[in-house]
């Protein structure tokens, strides 16, 4: 079993930071920061889109390395992984989301790192509701070194190993690793969109589209009335290389073994994505799981307005 | 002069409620919220970007509302508009932006509401940086009263003006108004994006596309040597109509008496701006000012690179 930490409910004003950026806890092994959730990060259902809760697994994993002292010159690398030209590169992501959270309530993420075989760190989140405890999502993450200026993956050299290993914490994945294999899917997939491509606003300080924004662009081939019906429970994704800001993608996605027509109705979907350049290179390679929307989201979905911008 | 408000240095330490969902200052007219600027909010400048700030611009409207327990139903909307099926509708943004905060920066925004002419509510906000009491930004905002059956525009009734009247502050907008006409550009522009379309996650809680979502779309046709080289200074920006889950937008941009030539120079550049949909209808008019980017932002931009994801 994954490990369990020392949950317990609190009342708001007994907090210590409830809304700063976090501290470390769990004889420092654990760092833990609060979301309020905001009401620009919740979509048409009133919850949180899946890249919000991604969002905030990266800047708990950002403040995590800072709050340790580790924030070198880049984005995340240590100062050793500086003086190497070492940066982090994100390979594999699995995400289970139990339940979205609304507007206004807050999520408690924890987040700690452990070894991924030789060369690699492996990074998981644990997302609460702080007034129940009731775990929200659980993400497992694998980072391995590259070199920047070689554009080659790296050992974890000893110097780095000196800074990062006393972090290690010794537990199984707190989401069960899925080894389906990621399967290639091609033009016969079910829908596709063409011409994506990076806004600069998608950049992130290194000029490179951000993985979460990977995201977005896997969730703009999915067919609408899988959306607007269902929520998204599961994803992996598969990281195979990156783009850059002229990149042109296109988003392919294929319903598994569903009767497309079916996509409004209830019931478990899967889907196999893929992201890739014009060229047919591989970026992304993914695997959603969709359930049935919870029935008290769709309050609003009824109040269907045209003509004037809201706020 | 526009208010000035008792603003003193503080030690975060000392600050009630730093990064919750804020509170009333200020005899009960001002709300204030705290905002850290995080990870995923910042670009390639390593700044925050427009539509962060516009987002923490909404977020204090909501907050302020909640917080002052008027809200109903809707969005913003109040017990009494809720009964009456009113909602606030923006007219008018102008917003100015002498500094850009950077991750990890605390931005203390201060919101609040006037008459406007007789019918109309302004929304002023002021955002500061925490640590020096700079300003950072001034916004003001103009909303007027609909019905969402009807979609026309309502005087404010008694009963709301009993609901908000008190919040009402006598004082001069925050950014003098700028009263020159946003003219209506053309076919002739220089920089034109068609084919514009909502994401699913564009949408909010009416399925509507949140006036913040037109900003991006509206920087799409932005050209790109005046966006690396210089950053926004000044918006003004006009709601026409608004647009749909299936609308198809074209974003136009003029630069105005400048040699189109020169975006990568130095110096000030105006901008027009229209998004319209494909039949021409008007969704938005605009106008922005463009200044140098600060030099010390421009280290991380030399470290292109290439081939794999970052986190």
């Amino acid at each position: 079993q994954w490990m369990t930490l020392d949950w317990k409910p609190r009342r708001p004003d007994m907090l210590v930071d409830p809304f700063g950026i976090g501290k470390i806890v769990q004889d420092g092994l654990v760092f833990r920061q609060n979301f309020s959730i905001r009401s620009y990060e919740i979509g048409a259902d009133k919850t949180a889109s899946i890249e919000t809760l991604m969002n905030h697994l990266q800047e708990t994993a950002l403040n995590h390395v800072k709050t340790a002292g580790l924030l070198g010159d880049g984005f995340g690398s240590t100062p050793e992984m500086c003086k190497k030209n070492l940066i982090w590169v994100v390979t594999r992501m699995q995400v289970v989301v139990d339940r979205y959270p609304t507007w206004g309530d807050v999520v408690q993420v924890d987040t700690w790192v452990s070894a991924s075989g030789k060369n690699g760190m492996r990074r998981d989140w644990l997302l609460r509701d702080i007034k129940t405890g009731e775990i929200l999502t659980r993400a497992s993450s694998v980072w391995v070194m590259m070199n920047k200026l070689t554009r080659r993956l790296s050992k974890i050299p000893e110097e780095v190993r000196g800074e990062i290993g006393c972090y290690f914490v010794d537990s199984a994945p707190v989401v069960e690793e899925d080894n389906r294999k990621l399967s290639k899917i091609d033009d016969t997939a079910n829908f596709i969109r063409t011409g994506l491509s990076p806004r600069w606003n998608d950049l992130d300080v290194n000029q490179h589209v951000n993985n979460v924004k990977y995201v977005g662009w896997i969730l703009e081939s999915a067919p609408q009335p899988l959306m607007e019906n269902h929520e998204l429970c599961a994803m992996t994704l598969e990281y195979r290389r990156e783009c850059g800001r002229n990149s042109v993608l296109d988003s392919l996605t294929d319903v598994s073994g569903a009767d497309v027509g079916n996509l409004a109705n209830g019931g478990i979907f899967e889907c196999k994505h893929l992201l890739r350049l014009e060229d047919g290179a591989e970026i992304v390679r993914g695997r959603t799981g969709w359930r049935p929307k919870p029935v008290n989201n769709f309050g609003v979905l009824n109040q269907v307005q045209q003509k004037a911008p809201e706020n």
